[in-house]
Formats: C-alpha cells, structure tokens, sequence
C-alpha cells in the first residue's frame, strides 16, 4: 500500500494540500445497509474545525463535506464512498517568501530532499490541514462503531504543564479545550493567552478511550491491536508518543501489581487498557498521545535555506498555538477507523467461532 | 495483508508456536546480490538466546537458524528467503494442567475468545518465541543496512525504577543486560535477583537508535516512517508505549525550546529524534519501548477458567522475570526491517529525484 | 487491500456511481517532478467519452476531469493525486421501475445478494461509468511511462465475427471503432447499423501492446507481470478472456515452434508476448482481452424480480450495443497502471543491480 | 505486497528454489477449528508429484510435506500454519555448463537482467517446483471449502491438437492425464510417446471448475472475483491465457444468446462462468487455462549466453514434455486459494446483509 491508505479491509485513502483546490477521501470496505448522511460526518468536522476559538488558529474555514458516492437512499450500499471539502479560505501570499527556505521543525526540509517539488504553500500535504478528512472518514467509522455498541471518546488530559484529570465526558464538548474538567477552563485560557503573548507554542497530551469494543480484535502477531492503534496514532501530524493502558508506567510496575487479574464478574483493573497479546479484551481501550508543540511560532528561528545558506525564519500567518487543542477528533477518528478494520478482519477470519466461555464485564 | 506479514516492499511473515515442531519465516523484496550466511543471523539470535543467563529463562534452546531459499552461493537472489529454526527444548508437561485456565495479564483469554481452539502449550503463538524469527528476519535487514552505511543499536535504558544512562556502545554486549553503562551492572543484579526471591516480575525501558539513514525515507501521511516504527515496535510481546525523540516530554516543551534549529554545520539539536513531518531527517532515529512486566510469575493470583469459574493461578514453568532483558534485539530487528522496507518503498518511487540542497550533517 | 484499489506502489483508489454526483479517484505514489496537467488526462478521457458517435451510448458527458491535488506548478510532487469528475448527464427516472427487477447478465442479482442493498439507476457502481476513472488514472501512468520511451497503445482486432488485421496505428485514432485497418469501418458501420436494428449486441476483442518496457518489470511468483495484468485487464467490466503473447494458440504449437530463440542482434520471435518466467523481456507486451456483448439490450429476456417471481426484461435507456467500441482507451490505462506500479517495485528492490549483459532487441 | 505472497485475508507466501534445500509456504489467515492433518495435504501433492509416470519428469521426488505449525490436536487455531518440503532428488550436477547460458523461453535471461545474481540449477525460483507449496497451500484452502459445501475439480481438456470432452469427474483421477473421458487416454499416450521421439513437447488446455459456491464473492471493482482468479491462474508458470465461461467464444455472440436468462427454478444458461458483475453468481464457476509447451525440450536451439555471445542450447536433465499433464492440482489449488480469501472477504465486510430474495439454483 501506498502511503496514503490506511487499513486492509475497511480502508481510508485521502489526498489534499493545505493550499490545494479541495481535501478528498475515498472510503472503501464500509458494511453496506448503514444509515449516513453529511450531517453524520459534519458533526465531528465542526468539532475539528479551525477559526471557532480565540485559541486555534484563525483561518476560517467551513468545512462542508460533501459524500459523492457509496450512499444510496440514506444508506451505504457496500461501495466505495467518495468524500469532498473544497478548500476556500487559503491565502497563498502569506507563503511566497518561503519557498526557498526550511522553518525549522516543519516537514519543509525532508519534503524537499524526498520529493525534490513540493508545494511549500501552508506546508503542502504536510500540513495538518489534511487531517480534516480522516476525521471525516472517522465519522463513518464511528457510525458503524456507534450500531454495534461501541463508543469512542477522547478529551485533552495535559495541556503544556497542566495536568488536567477527568471528571465528566459531558464536559469534553462544552469547552474549546475538549477538557474533561470544566474547573480547569479559565486556568487553560489564561495559558494559552500568555503563550499568545509569549509568540510561542507548547504541546498537549490527549486520551482517547474505546468502549463496549468486544474481545478479539487484533491480528497478531504485526498486526496486533495496539501496533495498529500506535500506527494510525502517531500519524497524526505532531505525535512524538503513543502509550496503551499503564504505558511507560508499566516499566517500574511489578508484575504482581501490572496484571490485571479476573474474576466471574469481570477484570479487576485495567492496566493493559483493553488489548491483551495484542487482541481486545472487552475491557475499555485507553490510548494516550503526546503531541509536541507547534513549530509555526512568530519567534524567529535559525535555519538554512535551499541553497545551503544560513538564514533567520519569521513564520507568519494564522497558526494554531498548540495543535493538541484540535487533535482529539483525529485521535477520535484514527481510533474508530483502526477499530472498524479490525472489526471486519476478526469477522472475516473467525465467524463460525463460537465460545461458551462468558465473556468478562468491564472493571 | 494478515498478521503475520509486516511490511509492503520488504515483507517478513513469520509462524511458529512456543511448543510446536519449528519457527520459521519467509523473507521477500530483499535486494539481491547482497552477502548472507547463516553466521550473519545467528549472532543476533545468540544475543536474544533464552537460557544464556541466569537472568532469564532457563530453557535452553540451541536457536540454529537454517537458510532454505534465496541465498545461492552466498549472495541473495531476489528470492523470497526462507528461514527455519526448529524447536528442541519445549517441556510439554509444564502447561498441560493450564489448558482450561486463563493465566491473568496473558493471551489465553484473548486467544480463546478469538479463535476458539487455541495451543495452550506455553502461550502458542503469543509466546515470545516467536520473535526469535524477527531476529532472524532483521539480521538479514541489518546486513543490508550496514552495506548502506546505516548502523542499529539498542540498549536497556531503564530495568524497573532503576534508570540507566548512556555510557557507550562497547558496554552494551559485555552484560546480560545490554545495558550501556557498565558501573550500573552489579545494582541491576542485586534488583533481578531480589525480584526472583520476590517471586515477582519487573518492566523495562529500551532505547533503539539507528545512525546513518539518510534523508528521504517514510511515507507520509499514513506509513510515516516513525508511525511505522511505532507499529513495529508496539507489535513486540509486552509492550506498551513508544516514544520517538522527546517523546512525553514533548508536551511540557515550548515550540522554540522542541524545535531543532539548522545552520550549514547541521541541525542544532534533536528533539525531533530523527523524523520530520514523518519523514527520516539524516539525525539518529531514535525510539524508546515501554516493556510491561512478565505476567508469568509465580506468586499466585486471581483468575476465572474455561468455564467462567473463579480461580486461583500460579504459573509454572521456565520464564522471564524481566522480558525487557533480552528485547534488545528485538526492537533493533523490527527498526531494521521497518527502515529497510522504507528504503525500497523510498528508492522506488522517488529514484529520479537529485536535489542540490546540501543534506545536513547530524548534530 | 479493498476491492477498489489497484496497485501496491503506484496505487489507484476509485469511486463512483452511474447516476451519483461525481467520479473519483485518488493516485498515490505517482513519483514526483512529472509534468502533468489536465490536458493530459482529458485526451485520453475523450477517446473513451460517451456521445462521440452513432454506434455508443447516446447518454452525453463531457468527462471533464479535474486535479486537486499532487500537482505544484505543472508538475507532480509524489503527492496524493485526487481526481474529479461531476456527473451531469444521468437520466435517473430511466430507471425507477427497474429497482426491484434483476436485468439478466448485469451485476443486478448479485450486487443484491452481496450488499443487499444497491443502488439501481443505471446499474449504480457495476456500471462502466467508473472506467472513466481508470482512464484518467492511467493517463498519468502513461505520462510518466513515455517519459521513460514506453508506449502504450490498443486497438480492435475483432468485432463480434469481423476479424480485423492490424495496418497502421495512424488509423486507430481516426475512427470510431479504433479499427488500425481503415479499409474495414465500413463493414463494422454496417454490421452496426443492423445490429442496432436488430435490437441486440455483440462481443469484441481488444489488442493492447506495450513497447519500449525493459527488461525486468514483474514481481514472481504470484505478481508475475502477466498475471497481474491479466488481473488489471480482467478487472475491466465485459471481459471473459485474457491472452499474452500466442495465448490459446499456445496449447497446439511445438516447443520448437513456441519458443523464441535469441541471438545477438536481438529475439527471433514473440510467442511470449515481452513476459519470460513472469518478466519482462524487453519484447513488445501484447494482450488480447475478450469482451461479451452488452447486456443491455431491448430484445425481451427472462428474469426475476426481488421477490423470486418470473418477469420479462426489456432493457430501455441508452447503451452501447457493444462495449467493446470504447473499451480500448481503457485496456491502455490498465496496462500502463500495472507497468507504472511494477516500474516503481523492480527499482525499489533492484535499483542497485547492474549487469553487462547486453541486453537483446526485439523481434 | 511483495510478489511471493497470495491473497488478502486468507494469504499464501512461499518460497524455494529447485535445487535448494527444501520449499515451504505460510499460509496466514485460515480460520480456526478447521480439521487439517498432513494426509490431507499429501493427497494432493500425490497427485502432483513427478516420476509418477513414464510421461511426466523422470525426477523423483516424495514431496513429504510437515505441517510446522498452526495446527493442534488435529485442527486449526487461527495462527500462521508453516508447511515444509525438503527436497531431496536434485542433481546439480546436470547444470552446470548452464550457468553462462541462456535457454531460449526460459527465465533465465530476465531472472539474470531483473536480479543480476541467480540460482541457475534447474530455473532456480523460475523451476515449476515452487508450484508444490501452492498444492500444500491449495489443499488447505480446498478442506475449508469442503466443509462450505464447494467442491473444486480440474481436469485437461485438449492436449495440443487433441480436445477431450468432458465425460466424467471419476476418469480424471484414474489416468496419468487427468484426462476426462477414459476412452481418449490411449490416444493421448501415444501421441506423448511420439512426442518423447520427436524430443519435442507441445502445449495443454486444463479447465478448472468450483461447483457449490454461493453467491457474492468477489470484491468490484478491481478484485472482482474473475480478475483475481486470472491473477492467480496467470500465475501459475506457462500459463499464456485465461477464459473464464465463454471465454473468447463471447466475442462473437450476441447478446440475446451470451445472456443467461434466469427463473424461478435457477438460472437457464452459464456463459457467464459463474461470475457477474465481478460477483459470484451462484453457478458453477468455470475457468479455462492455456498453458505452452515446455521450454526444456532436447531440440537444439539458437540463443546467447551472459557475454552477449551467440551459442547453440540443447537442454539436458529430466523434463516434462508437457507440463500440462501435472498442471490440474495446481488450477484446482489456485482457485480454491481465491476463493477462501474472498470468502473471508466478503463475510467480513457484509456478514449482517439479510435478503429475502431467494437465491437461485444453478442450471
């Protein structure tokens, strides 16, 4: 596979660059018989979408999707299922002066040296811009996910410095931040303001959590579950880390105290954040990403440009201080298209499976 | 693509179980001409050995590795390469009592649930022998690379709470431990052999660095080259987290103290650990595994069996009490053959690119 | 990989109904710095356009083809490329009383108890409107193969019972029946006028052929270069039969009559067709496709309806009384697609293999 | 993928050369609980095997195979099951004047400008040796199918200039050819004794039918179920062309006679083959393959050797006179390899389709 596909039985193919004519994807394997419509999928786009707070950056964009094909009488048919965003409110001009030079931290330098052409506008296909369509593609996931009873949710647990707990999920989409504590929203702004005020950028740490996930998802041994799951994570622009469950806590933990042991009403803990030999165990998948902080800062910059010769980089145009404060709709929706494949592989292989064992409650 | 094969241009697919008659593993897409011998992959796998310490399991299997294709008169052909090692030292007897039992924190319950009718024997094919063959596979991986000029090397950056700084290369095969500061040993030892008295079981951190790849390799936006590391290396047995570069500390860091500033001499820094926009950027790769502890330990614990019945599990038999011991050479196999494959996929699609941009040295 | 992409380097991922609102298709690892323009695709999308003569469907679209991406100053970035066409011409109320019957010998009944749920107009996704999107696909692949001296052109060797000899290429393009012998179109028109008369349709047969390939485009043993075009070509709606080189003829002839030998000044003959052990040769690759008459036709036919009652057919609407009139810009397209992918995959693994060997002229 | 792998779900990988030390094959994604033993593999490796008749390659190889894996307490557990044959009769001996030579309509020629450096005893990876691990692998998938209901059978159906209708499926195992009516087995013989005198070989026709297959597999629009068996078909080695149905025969027919017309009592014809719309019908799916004349025939020939130089061939060693004769086992293994992956397939994506239509029987 190329790229730009993801996936092997339900798989998501897109293109688009961040100044280019239109963002498109092509979604293909999706179960026939599902209801959808573009209000499914604009939903989960307005929750991505750049220009809504003082804190993301501010390029307006709606974001109108648009399903050419795969849909029929308000359902899927089984088809391959076109999905369109024109793109309208790029401004090419704030880029021209960067065509010969690298930002530092940005994918301008190694695009040049792979491709040797590269669209340098707004970062090209670098560009997070590109992710606006795998949230829409996620948003078919989360359809089918949503009938079989499983629910995908995430929210911010670290901004910069600031840890910030979980307390309620109705909390999540009721601040800019998607924080799970509504008491920590003015400590977030008040940072964010200053970074503003800084020119400069931090990262964020984001939890995404899958629920009601049935064991045996997961194709071991390359293929196992969190392998796919850390694959279609740190693909999103930014991530420098992914962790499953007790993640890098596990590494002083005892195996006495790791373990989470069974008992006929269900796990005793979580620690394995649902994915057990890399197959799902019915417990609730935790996943946490660390995004690092945005590299388009208005604080000048060494770096070289393409002919080799030292140079001082300004980034201008509108940036998003900390792109952690958009991720979990993506982070969202890399986990339901990892989800639907793997729902659709396990069924593919082992239908005729059936257990009498009962299947273990969550903790 | 199943499970069992990782990687689109170079492909490794591997079988084998803990207790069956033989592991084996076919290699495809690997350049041909180049020198190979059996020599060439069993020093990696004397180096994953089980029973070479008294740190680590104390089965004893012998891991010869026969090459049945591809190879004729010591330079590969093109050919898929066949590889073979064929089990001696499985105790049958130690499981037979486990057949309707779910040892807690393993894949029994998994592989029951998902499969039905699984080979209880040592955890079949969720046992970590299997990864005698990615050792086998990323030997082959490795001889290409060094042809090339690209260096893999990995070492145990942290065994429990006990943290261990870089020291130098040479320590790293001197010790059981492959740990890299040889001062740090005896400490290492006290804390296996208490763990043993302990009857209990530890995690551990592992550091992978790879030198010398060269600008280019990774396709983005999905096979990103450190979103296919992530993959790789998540697909180890007991791993739980994965950081590149900074990794979680990312998120604390402001944009102007992450981002790795260039001049003609080089970059600046390398939080970025190595890959751009997802892309290899000519710095070290470096990646850092979380490894969880062994579920197999001999302190009793909680669990139900086939039947839904509670019960209570001590897990015999020849285990590790820290599998982070001899992941080693497991995380620089599965970074060998996920760069090679890059490598293919790269020279294949952009082979006419030539840019005059000077490429930067590392910092 | 999902049934609506083709390739494994140089991939093409379509979409797109008869009666939806648009085609699509997305090209990904197209290598980069190719001139490319819409002009290119629109060319090939012109000879395939429905409307353009008597003797094809009389439905008119003007097939005008858009990129959106991949694309940076007239030239390919390596970038995903995404392609659109908007439908404009479909005639939806054609066919409303057909949505609970089973037209004999279209995808109807089977597309029904596949997805259960189809779009019927005008034979929704089964229909070979989507090959509008091959041919777009493969004009890039074209771009990028005439670049490198390789040409590939088709033409019809025979219609229904009329065989038609091979003259000249010029007379292939001049008309509209891509006939390469000029003095047989009036015998074509006139067996097409009776056809048409007569209320039915007949099968055709397409020659495709590749020049200028060097030697060594496959991939064995599975994705030999033969079969994976047989695959690509077969994959063409209509086509009952596929032949390399002498094909069916091949079963009578002597070994000393099939093989061709070989001296300095280049092969002795083609009997292979350019694929030696699933290689290229370096000869010309020829293929012959089979194509069935339409299905669509308004002699009465007995059939079915959703509910297993008998029903009688009669096709109305506007089709081609035989397919194969424009089948063949999209035999090239298919065969250039297979070749762009199998270029890209033989120097991925290959790219450092020289041998002085001269290599041998054709035929 | 690379090119020794087969399949999507259900996959295929093998490996092996000629004169190397044995073939093997991983066959990944087969279905638990499925009841396998190394008998049901023999039965049709047996069935294969050379030496078993004066007319066929006087090598004579056991081709035991081993099942290494994947397989416990006499069934399936869903894992990577490892199949291995060692080879034992080879005589390298025979080929060592060879290895500078190139003989005229063998892989030799591309496999040394693809690769550079090749195994030139007895066509190395080139050799129809490999096609043994495809039996194996074929009868795997061939005991899957059973236990669904879908039988598959091959048998010759012209032996160069000589057709042989169809008589019986219980004469094609009793006769060295595979032939269909008992009555042409004597006529056959002969002709292959005079071809033996004549040092010749000549070309064969096998046709390949899956009877019980329900309707629905195949995967629109470019793994449409006909385009991937001419894959798998095409793949097999002298394989120069692939009818499925009708074949070529459709060129000339028209559509009110091509059309299978359907009732309540079943469909009324098969010119279809089995496949509509890419999808599988229902009816008994029927494909046909050409396969040449052997190349290895002792007729001196013209060709060149590795300096470019010209030389006369005459080929030594033992060879089938026509490789048609032991071809039957591997259409049928192929096949049913197609069909299980598509079965996996399709179950996958469209396990909750329910229609009420009911499904026709075959004619």
């Amino acid at each position: 596979m190329s790229g730009n596909t993801f996936g092997k039985l339900f798989t998501v193919t897109t293109f688009g660059e961040s100044h280019g004519a239109a963002l498109g994807a092509i979604v293909d394997g999706c179960p026939p018989g599902l209801p959808l419509s573009e209000e499914n999928l604009q939903r989960d786009l307005d929750r991505r979408r750049p220009g809504s707070s003082r804190h993301t950056t501010q390029r307006q964009e709606p974001d109108q999707v648009r399903i050419l094909s795969g849909v029929f009488e308000g359902k899927t048919t089984g088809c391959s299922i076109g999905l369109l965003i024109e793109n309208t409110d790029q401004r090419s001009k704030d880029y021209s002066k960067i065509k010969d030079q690298f930002r530092p931290a940005h994918a301008d330098y190694t695009y040049h040296h792979k491709y040797g052409h590269r669209d340098y506008r707004g970062g090209g296909r670098s560009s997070a811009r590109e992710t606006a369509m795998r949230v829409a593609a996620g948003a078919i996931a989360k359809q089918f996910l949503a009938a079989q009873g499983v629910v995908i949710r995430g929210y911010m647990s670290q901004l910069g410095p600031i840890k910030i707990d979980f307390k309620t999920w109705e909390s999540v989409d009721q601040n800019a931040f998607f924080s799970p504590d509504p008491d920590k929203v003015p400590e977030l702004e008040a940072y964010m303001d200053q970074l503003r005020r800084d020119q400069d950028s931090v990262g964020a740490e984001i939890t995404v959590v899958a629920e009601g996930v049935p064991v045996g998802l997961g194709e071991p041994v390359f293929d196992r579950l969190d392998a796919e799951l850390a694959h279609g994570l740190m693909s999103i622009n930014a991530v420098k880390g992914i962790e499953i469950g007790a993640g890098f806590a596990s590494v002083a933990q005892r195996g006495s105290e790791h373990r989470d042991e069974m008992s006929p009403d269900g796990f005793l803990s979580n620690h394995a954040g649902g994915v057990l030999g890399g197959i799902s165990s019915g417990q609730p998948i935790t996943a946490r990403l660390a995004l690092k902080p945005t590299s388009s800062i208005t604080t000048p910059g060494r770096s070289i440009d393409v002919y080799g010769e030292p140079i001082e980089i300004v980034t201008k145009g509108r940036h998003d201080p900390c792109v952690g404060i958009r991720a979990t709709p993506i982070a969202e929706a890399m986990m339901a298209i990892t989800l639907v494949d793997h729902w659709l592989r396990h069924r593919g292989q082992n239908a005729d499976v059936s257990v009498t064992t009962p299947r273990l409650g969550q903790c």
